[in-house]
């Protein structure tokens, strides 16, 4: 059941055309601002119960795709059932954001296959509930979170504005650091390919916290694990698009970016599209990159930023979406009223 | 006592001169990393006691030039004394960061010149204090935040990691936004006057949350106002150095905010400092842009960084810095360390 290409809206773009309108998702396009999300929360009790049983992960990914008629569903899931995998504890209460247990060096993690397709078996099994229910017009993508920011979680334990104990840690132990970071590219890998087996078109790797690098760190702990993994997808799934997100960094960052392989780069919502669209346009498929609080305003405002990503990104190859998340704040009816706007559509 | 602009290292890239070594100071040099400081913190009780008592704000300015002999001097304050200045209520509490009372529109601000005067009567007399007991060899800088970092504060009520609220009222309310950033302007402007009456050679404009912004937010939130101040300080003082630091914003963002006429540009950590000397070099003194966490590192990892520094300026007029504030962690011997290797000293 897995679409043809040639027939979904969402892979013009990676066969190389500058489709107009452009495809469109959005990032954390299945979440708290739905009230059918909110309701499938309400009933399951934690977040992580909604990611580990397939069919409540199948039902929330699939409801945005049914209210906006979007170009593809994303599996929800999170970025942290990739230190889950390897044996690290990971919890999430409601009000403060995930926590890990202590990080107890590389030597702790376990390495074993057989245990991460036990531990994410619920994901596949998601990913392939939602490819058999979605149409064969629609792509499903797959995601995992990259090496430096998952390594930023498992050693600060949680979310953080600074990355500081991580970063101070890449600085003292570079060599372990390294080596962590290696064992995180090779499980990612080795779980974006699981996904493309279950069902996964297109599979994104979000490094949310690749901002603020300096460009050495950035090459090195952004840029070459990047590489290591899309290298390894590529030698067993040629044909599968990976678009990298490396939120936050420069623009020469964005351009060293390039060089790890990726099909496509999505772009946060302060680097200009039009310079992206430049700079980068002619060497991969650009995304993004709306700002999220534009579509909480929804209005001319909103009427406005989308126009004015339409004209900037006019004759390159443009997936259509926000330059980070949906927030919670966000009325469902902006978002349709975007997708109006960018098909063109009179309301 | 204000020094003689040819006899001060630190002022001579402002006349022209790429000055080999650079001179150097540190963003946020008087702090808690210093044993010295903390004693008078632990005297003291407060920060803002700190602040507002011109022998405290003095003694703790002085420190870190008596200590690591650096070649300016920035006085300790904070940038929410222009908030306190225009009435709103501020306060600080130990392991959390500032709070300020509700916001309660322009309105409500007090925009009486002579109550200002009278509320921050405390910093211009550590000025006046400091100017007296500093070299004439050393620069002193006064500084503030910038409208729109000042505004973000004002409106969120606390430090946040998105300014999201701030963000939304400027989409929502752009009229009523634009009025409280034009009086934060005109309310800053006369702050850092005051200042270089008081005997700062120099001023620096903070904006700390300038990244993530929408370049065309960014142009309006953040270049204009800062322009609006730069203009009102050169009418009056057109010999005084204006420094601005956008920080994380983007690269096209660091070009366009040279057009607010500021003679210097802070660069943070993540920015190339190569590709600013190449592409801002020409127009402006350029400051920054050293990881603090390589200076936590110390060793090679910070003689490394220096190195590549001092490289990739060579040519430009810079001022050696910090891309941000200096940390707790850090300790006091590695920035003698940076001091020597900046100025080419054996140890």
């Amino acid at each position: 059941m897995t679409p043809k290409a040639k027939d979904v809206a969402f892979l013009a773009p990676f066969l190389g055309e500058a489709r107009r309108p452009p495809p469109i998702w959005l990032m954390r396009q299945a979440g708290r601002y739905l009230p059918e999300y909110r309701e499938v929360r309400r009933q399951a009790g934690s977040f992580w119960t909604m990611c580990m049983t397939p069919e409540l992960a199948t039902e929330v990914t699939l409801q945005p795709i049914r209210r906006f008629d979007l170009d593809a569903a994303i599996l929800f899931s999170d970025i942290l059932v990739v230190p889950f995998a390897l044996g690290q504890n990971v919890t999430f209460e409601d009000g403060s954001g995930p926590r890990l247990g202590d990080f107890g060096g590389t030597d702790s993690l376990n390495l074993d296959q057989a245990a991460w397709a036990e531990r994410l078996a619920a994901v596949y099994q998601a990913l392939r509930a939602t490819r058999r229910e979605l149409g064969g017009d629609k792509a499903l993508i797959g995601f995992a979170g990259a090496p430096w920011t998952l390594a930023a979680y498992m050693i600060e334990g949680h979310g953080t504005p600074d990355q500081k104990r991580a970063r101070l840690y890449s600085y003292q132990q570079p060599q372990a650091f390294g080596t962590l970071l290696n064992i995180l590219a090779d499980t990612v890998a080795w779980h974006l390919m699981q996904q493309i087996e279950a069902g996964a078109d297109v599979v994104q790797i979000f490094d949310s916290w690749a901002g603020g690098l300096p460009l050495p760190e950035f090459e090195r702990w952004v840029v070459a694990p990047t590489r290591r993994i899309v290298e390894q997808v590529r030698v067993r799934f040629p044909g599968t698009p990976v678009i990298g997100f490396p939120r936050a960094t420069t623009q020469t960052g964005y351009a060293a970016y390039l060089s790890t392989g990726v099909d496509a780069v999505s772009i946060d919502t302060a680097t200009p599209l039009r310079w992206a669209s430049e700079a980068l346009g002619s060497r991969a498929v650009l995304q993004g990159n709306l700002d999220p609080l534009a579509l909480v305003a929804g209005g001319k405002v909103l009427d406005d930023a989308v126009d004015a990503i339409l004209r900037d990104t006019a004759g390159s190859r443009h997936i259509f979406n926000l330059g980070h998340g949906v927030v919670p704040e966000t009325p469902p009816e902006h978002v349709a009223q975007l997708v109006a706007r960018v098909r063109g559509e009179r309301r």
